[in-house]
């Protein structure tokens, strides 16, 4: 029972509380037993949008089966 | 006068901002003259709660009397 | 084409989103071609308000001109 | 002839070498040319657990085949 | 349903393991609820004692009664 | 015995010393053991004193009692 | 529209760019979508090789498919 | 004489040695009596641009006129 | 109303308390409603001045007028 | 009476406290007056040795000899 | 013309800054083309002294000779 | 069988690359059994030379002999 982390980033035109549930949302589709998320940075896109996308850098931790 | 700092977890299933709230509620509930708060940290709690735990680390400066 | 970072700190009564807004407002206002913007660090100013106003300390990017 | 890093999370009730250890384990489990390992952090579980959960959150690196 | 964070330095004469439970062990001797661990540095005294003092700096956190 | 480690910010109208000095006697007054202290930062308080104020932010560690 | 970030190290006998190039080469040949890469480190393998090694950490961000 | 420093992010296509030049290049062009640069990161951009593109972010230190 | 810092290198002959003053009251003289400053780090010039040099390099923040 | 600090990295095919003591006994060898010594990183090569060998980056200090 | 930086710690009974000066006076006493020191710590020890001593961890760097 | 690590500052007209090859070029003049070298820090010196001069600061790992 070892835990695995990944980066992943997620965004949000909303905020960042709803930019990192975007990276948590993905993790929970393709892995099972995710434990828990640790926020890495949080950062706003502003030339490349309309207004602004938030951007939640997280870490996600979950259990490798056996 | 001198200042000291404790680092409190506090915790919210809506927010980020909420849960830094929550320390800092609880700070000023116990301590008085509480002068500010710093972010050291956001988490989420996934596995244990029924959909999400947001989490802020917060170290909390408050005032000792003399 | 060379990118300049500032670092500015912006304020809300209402949330972190806020403050990180406020900061990138301020910079949209005084310069063009802003283009993304990082969170350095989130606080909480609590004794000289009358509840609490958030603060985020951002770097915020935006193109020199040539 | 590139590595990858992965981070991964050992525990062991025995001892941090134990539970780095077990990450290293799984590592060399499902992986070919697991070259080294390098430790991001060392916890201790208490809560969760009848005793105490020896925590060790190491990057792992290996060989990617061509 | 907040924690707190407190920051305790444990010694031993055998090993970083029980330097890290000496701290631990004394968060559990005064406090209630106590949560996890997290060490923060290792160390060894040598000029003092008579062989070597391993010393462990962990941040204990505990949940506070409401 | 174990230390435990604590956070204060001392300050003073003269020099950055004078505001470690400042904790570390806060420290001295209320704890007995105190043993060593670790400069975490310096700043200058401009806007809301009349001159400057220096302040030092300190971790002051003291043996615990049995 | 979630991006991932993986940690590779490239090698190179020429230089710290060409360690960098030959990590994203890698990450372009099996992935789509990638986007950017920050250098993490940069090393010189020296003991095991004839001459130098150049190696560079980098974290490598590419789009999730949905 | 004070100095002061800035932070510029320069662009080349063919290396970080060149990008760092080109952020030095553009301070000499606008400032006088520019002392100094520090690395702060490098970075590739690969999405936007047609094949590479190495970016460093480098503090420019200058001397305040009095 | 919002902040920004900027990032100063004061000298003096005599301490770091000096060379900290020497960046604060350069600050002073060219900016209204300087707030606050941090030290980010203390260094020794040595080889080009006749004794020693103190310098500290501070980051100064300052309202921003609407 | 100066404190130097020299880094040395030990090695051990039993666990990271021995690896520490090696690089410890290495400094007790060959110095006099050692003092402390402060964990850098803790490492395990896997690939050039038989099992696993256990790496400790430490910080040794020492008194200076008048 | 290489520099080498080594780390030495000095003391003083008056100051940071006087503690910082026993560190590159050591260092002036034994080494030729001394150029510059980088403060990397500020300490004070309390419970072995009389009083307290300052206590100054500094970066030395010097030129190689051919 | 311990290796040692000192940090060095290599320079060079040309390159990034060229200035850490320098120190590291240093190293293996004066030390048998270079094993590695890592890059703590880039930068460049404007003021007091012609052109440029990129220098780079890198520890570098050697085995001291028994």
């Amino acid at each position: 029972m070892v835990y695995k982390k990944i980066t992943l980033i997620g965004k949000s035109d909303e905020s960042f509380d709803a930019a990192a549930d975007d990276a948590i949302d993905r993790a929970k589709d393709t892995l099972e037993n995710v434990y828990w998320a640790e926020v890495k940075e949080f950062g706003v896109e502003i030339a490349s949008v309309e207004d602004r996308q938030y951007q939640a850098e997280v870490e996600v931790a979950f259990e490798l089966e056996d």
